[in-house]
């Protein structure tokens, strides 16, 4: 059975892109949350995960140590990872690729914080290109497989390479245009998220780093986690 | 015919490495070389790519617009872009995806400049843990999968992702152990890798922002270039 390593549901939305994606699929896995600790988690996430970051995967002895490399070796087992359209498939690698290696004004201005409601103070320019990207992005795909889900009418690993985004839509009350504020809406209402969203509510662990990143951004309006 | 978009050759590490993947697996494409423009290239490479940014690969109607997806495109087209054994696979595919989103400071810090040498004044602790880490993943994949590539017997596409950073260790002088250090030479002396050396050499463009992100990190020892 696979063990899926992630840390805080609340704060890690690396770990939830994998396990929202087996979820989905329906895909037995074992979870192994370790929460962060306080500052650097590197020594503590080591003794599983060569680069000391979650998620990470153990199949065995294989060890798949980022969110891209355990989605390519999941497609290599289970059918439905990625869309089976050709064209839809070529679309869904290079929207998940740009979601790994880019938006970092998004993920850096609007951290990934499932529990709390905060009202941005500025947004700046460098975020509103990431939020013109992403509206333009969603809604391309939309359109072009005809939904409900980014590459058509199936969940794939592409849509969950974007839940995180649909968390921080959330969170921070981002404006999308119609058809994409929809389908984060969408996203935000799978069985998964939601039970991923109870579980974060739940924890009680805070880590001072997410928390300050969270914090620094605009005024806090609601937390609805667990009292500490 | 595969058409691929990139930009400078002496500056673009993300344009080396779906070029090189084509060249050794003797792919036949296209190369549409656009040139950096002073500043942001966005609005010249958006004619193009919806990112903005290069690599960009088209096949006829078909537009792979980053280099994984470009990669993940070819492996179901061509055999060879990933090794044929599932362990090999698995780990190739994680440490590419691992540089696609990581390596940080060696990206920032040693700014692929293939005509330069460049002596770097400090290596600032984050770049130490990159190179750290570099070597741990270069070594252990030389002596798992056996050599001379990285993942077995034949060049595949993690070789091709770490191909900028073998530029990278000629430019600024880097040291690594004697396994990671041998691969980098290795890398330097494919056919492929000499002739976008050659042809980054010939290039007369300079663009400002690059010229002073490599002067901005050490003192320059030499310039191999084609005079402007
Ligand atoms: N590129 C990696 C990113 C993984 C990542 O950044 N994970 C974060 C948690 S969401 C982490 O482990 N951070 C370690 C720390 O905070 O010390 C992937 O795709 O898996
Ligand atoms: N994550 C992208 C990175 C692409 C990238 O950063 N490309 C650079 C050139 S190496 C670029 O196009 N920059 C545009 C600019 O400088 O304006 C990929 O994997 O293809």
């Amino acid at each position: 059975m696979y063990q899926l390593y992630i840390a805080n549901k609340n704060y890690s939305s690396w770990s939830l892109r994998p396990w929202v994606l087996l979820r989905e699929l329906a895909i037995p896995f074992e979870e192994r949350l370790v929460p962060f600790a306080n500052g650097s988690s590197y020594e503590t996430f080591r003794a599983f995960s060569p680069t000391g970051q979650v998620p990470c995967l153990h199949d065995g002895g294989t060890v798949l140590w980022n969110s891209l490399g355990i989605i390519e070796y999941l497609a290599e087992h289970h059918v439905g990872v990625w869309p089976a359209d050709v064209a839809a498939r070529a679309w869904a690698r290079c929207a998940a690729a740009e979601m790994h290696a880019g938006f970092f004004a998004l993920r850096q201005h609007c951290p990934m914080n499932c529990g709390v409601r905060v009202n941005l103070e500025t947004i700046p320019e460098a975020l509103q290109r990431d939020l013109a990207r992403l509206d333009a992005l969603w809604s391309e795909g939309l359109e072009r497989f005809g939904g409900p889900f980014l590459a058509g009418s199936a969940f794939s690993a592409v849509d969950a390479f974007f839940a995180p985004v649909a968390f921080r839509v959330q969170t921070y009350g981002l404006t999308l245009g119609a058809p994409a504020q929809a389908y984060a809406a969408r996203l935000l209402a799978l069985p998964s998220l939601q039970r991923w969203q109870d579980e974060a509510l739940r924890e009680t662990w805070r880590e001072p780093g997410h928390e300050e990143e969270t914090r620094n951004v605009g005024t806090w309006l609601e937390d609805k986690r667990a009292a500490t």
